[in-house]
């Protein structure tokens, strides 16, 4: 299991314009690959904000901290700045990164996307990296992705549309995750119980504290007229092995059903 | 204008097994009402990194903070003993709180939703708010969301299941913000431009500059093969009448068409 932090970068997502559904992604994805997400934040495109979490993130020394947002070519895709300004390193041009700016705009320009490939003052911003970063390939949009490997953890900066970060984290990503990280496993279960959340709470703090390495967690429905409350309780569990996660959701899921049956609730 | 702070509590959340919807909500709800969220953070169901979430929070003084979820009958429900603990108060019953849990188990009871309407212990756990804080009715489900005014920032705990952090926000919290924060206004418009956002950066960065009351942001659009770039851009702004904010934003909108139409870019 590793630790993992995640940091949205947008204005528009404070303003309430975009629902940050990144971070949902970034969560279930980390989480799938035996990750701790501990953290969230959304902050607006201003480098001392996000230098100030950058620093705050590196303090608690997660393995792994993810920025998506701020790095394409406009004035305010201010992250790496932001993260060179954190780390106290400068800004370099990289060579690797100014060559895959150039090979996916030539794809745009054969794909008939745009109309001039030439790399211009905004488009050449997105290969300035803090010192020691290593580029990863964006294959659906231009802006490369940025791995950094630092003393304790690895930062990686990912692009803000969607797209662009599904393709990465789906690609390049992966297997950088893996070397740096290992890999482990994460599985869940569900069950529903025709019952209050109140009137369920005792039976599950029972279980929560004979079931340590089991997360459990009841959720109350909606209240409607004439319907019974149903709370959804969710189990889940890591495990070095997906076998190993797996089995222990299921034994535990398997008690916890017989643990309400015992107390009269059908699930 | 008033500064605010989302934080946002939930294993749910950070295990990517629920999207993340109020912190949306609220951040268009007080956009609106002339609010600048400035922050918006994630946490899990873990009453040491609440506390420290709502002390730091404290520190950087915003007009309002905001929490949601946490507030429930299970005993992973853990934000006011939390807030409790950061702000350095006792947690103590509330007479008030008392009745309108009794007041709506009853109504539920009366409705066929539940069997029992006894205040059991797990339910009346929901009426211990920090010392000072005063209720506020929860019209779709039971927790109370409580209000606490501290020295320079309102405090506001509200529920996690989104239909009854909508139905405070928009019910009982409407005008305890309008008394608290003053109203404001903020308005938007948005143009859309073929073209790729580092074409445009330069025209949108002057625009910026010589519009420091108006906010403009460029927004890349997914690319897609033989189709041109295409850019949406917002602009939005505060004002303390409806008529001013709406009136800024229209008078800057005309401007940036015309400087766009000065440059050969049609929208």
């Amino acid at each position: 299991m590793f630790t993992a932090e995640i940091l949205v970068i947008g204005n528009e997502i404070l303003l309430g314009e975009v629902l940050d559904t990144n971070s949902h992604f970034l969560c279930r994805y980390l989480t799938e690959r035996g990750g701790q997400v501990r953290r969230v934040v959304e902050v607006p495109d201003d480098p001392e904000a996000i230098a100030a979490e950058v620093r705050g993130a590196l303090e608690r020394g997660p393995d792994l901290i993810v920025t998506t947002g701020g790095l394409g070519p406009t004035e305010d895709d201010l992250t790496l700045p932001a993260v060179a300004q954190a780390l106290g390193r400068p800004l370099r041009e990289s060579p690797q990164a100014l060559a895959m700016l150039e090979r996916r705009y030539a794809e745009l320009l054969a794909q008939g996307i745009i109309a001039d490939a030439t790399l211009t003052p905004p488009r050449r911003k997105m290969a300035r990296l803090p010192e020691g970063g290593e580029p990863l390939p964006n294959p659906v949009g231009t802006a490369p992705a940025v791995l950094l490997r630092l003393e304790r953890t690895l930062l990686v900066c990912l692009p803000g549309v969607p797209e662009e970060m599904e393709g990465i984290a789906q690609g390049p990503l992966r297997e950088r995750l893996a070397q740096a990280l290992g890999t482990g496993y994460h599985a869940q279960r569900s069950l529903r119980v025709q019952a209050g959340e109140a009137t369920l709470s005792p039976i599950l703090q029972t279980f929560a504290r004979t079931h340590p390495d089991v997360y459990v967690k009841s959720h109350a429905g909606r209240v409607r007229p004439n319907a019974r409350l149903e709370v959804r309780i969710t189990l889940s569990a890591y495990g070095d092995t997906e076998a190993e996660a797996e089995d222990r959701v299921q034994k535990a899921t398997e008690e916890l059903r017989r643990a309400l049956a015992g107390a009269g609730f059908e699930t």
